[in-house]
């Protein structure tokens, strides 16, 4: 805890944006403290538990106390501001962005270092991204939000795969994880500016 | 890849079957690409991935692409056919039917061969066959099917028995397999064709 | 199986009444006989299987069917004697809050004897009680009881806490163990009786 870096830092904010999301939902569906502590923690560090549990590790906040005291952190800061969190959504729309971009870049190195090939990076780094918000979703009983709306986990996925493209050019992996990062937060913020949405399924059914 | 036995062709038609009877509820839910695709490959690969963690092992699909290249041509199958698809849903359950034999039989070996008891394999192989649609079910936000209608993880559980009892009994390992899968594909077809149903328990509650 | 000592009567009165719990609620939904069993058994293992994952163990129920007799025997009991079975709810709610202080002394101990920091292991004490419940409840596909209601998982957390001051200060293992058992029955019985809740989470969206 002594040594915090720049990468730790953005992990915390990302951490705590990620929280604050379950823990809005969580009050929306007037959970109570604990409920809406319960929903903060898995939309926080739900996607890297499963990547860490396929990729056969134990899960990576069981040893660092840090991310459970963001999330009550995170609980803390919405009790006493909840009615003011509409006016900082962009901020918090911003630091959510940020933690989505080097949740794929860990997701992506963690898998791609563990041997595994690019493309399982790729998927892990869309779990790391994105997996948290379908547990959250799963969680107070909703039909998962991105499977019916937004380029978010796909975002991850250009992500990853600029990191994959950088990394088989030659570039450091410093450069690589930068563009990777880069990558996801223009198309993710691109998407929302633009309303993009992939295509909606057709049901076969009358 | 080179090497494409029989099995490896009986597993990927029932993945192709698991994915698209994902695909078709996700489209009937409005979910996006995106979404439809997540819902197919849990389908598909969300029982052998829940039996593979229990073991103790990484996912299986996580290196071999073939899996995941099976869930993206089922998405293109649905979207280009899905008008007809009704008029195939004989040949479809035909093939979901093979591949839920299948799919015990492997949930089975590799859950005896980690050195489990033989009902702890039979468990697995039910797991292995039915568990990627109760996931499903969760995802799309909807009581699991499995759990109200039909004979169909109880299939895997009578294949798993007789797989058990073949091996018990002396019969090699071929013999017994081929028993096993037999017998989840005529229960199956049973249940079906004759309406088999468990019965419902009654609530307590008025 | 031989010697079974009175934890081990314990751990199956838990397990019996935390399987029926499951049972209730999926005779409510009208599932049928696989369905409840199945609600039962992840009722009643499934937090101490999500805790195994992540210690990186396989469930501890793969190797003993004495888990899955006593979920059948639950089904049993349930379908003979579910029109009395409002007659013995005391005796339930006794049994389940017996089980949840044995399960949070099985879930810290399993989790501190594997290295992990004490806290992390009051989190595990916590998931091995309380997580069954919330799989159920997702099972049949209703928001989890425990994030809206009760204090429940909280006991579990007090417990931990107690069990990881008690060994803090010195005391012998059974000794905290005894006390983290009694001080998870005290407060699930005192906040039952008292109608202890959390505060519920204001709404942020008008």
């Amino acid at each position: 805890m002594i040594n915090i870096t720049f990468v730790d830092i953005i992990d915390y904010i990302g951490t705590f944006a990620f929280a604050i999301s379950g823990i809005r939902l969580a009050s929306q569906k007037n959970f109570d403290l604990f409920g809406a502590f319960i929903v903060g923690m898995a939309t926080a560090v739900g996607g890297g538990t499963l990547r860490d549990i396929m990729l056969g590790h134990s899960p990576f906040w069981m040893t660092q106390w840090v991310y459970l005291a963001i999330v009550a952190f995170s609980l803390l800061v919405f009790i006493f501001f909840h009615k003011g969190i509409h006016k900082v959504s962009n901020t918090l729309f911003l630091f959510d962005t940020i933690g989505l971009a080097l949740f794929t870049v860990v997701g992506y190195e963690k898998t791609y270092s563990a041997g595994f090939p690019f493309w399982t990076a790729c998927i892990m780094g869309m779990f790391t991204g994105a997996a948290g918000g379908v547990i959250r979703d799963i969680l107070i009983n909703e039909v998962p939000l991105i499977f019916r709306r937004d380029i978010y986990a796909l975002a991850c996925g250009v992500g990853g795969l600029v990191l994959a493209a950088g990394l088989w050019l030659g570039f450091s992996d410093v450069i690589s994880q930068l563009a990777c990062a880069l990558s996801v937060i223009v198309t993710r913020i691109l998407a929302v500016k633009y309303h993009w949405q992939l295509p909606i399924l057709k049901d076969d059914v009358k």
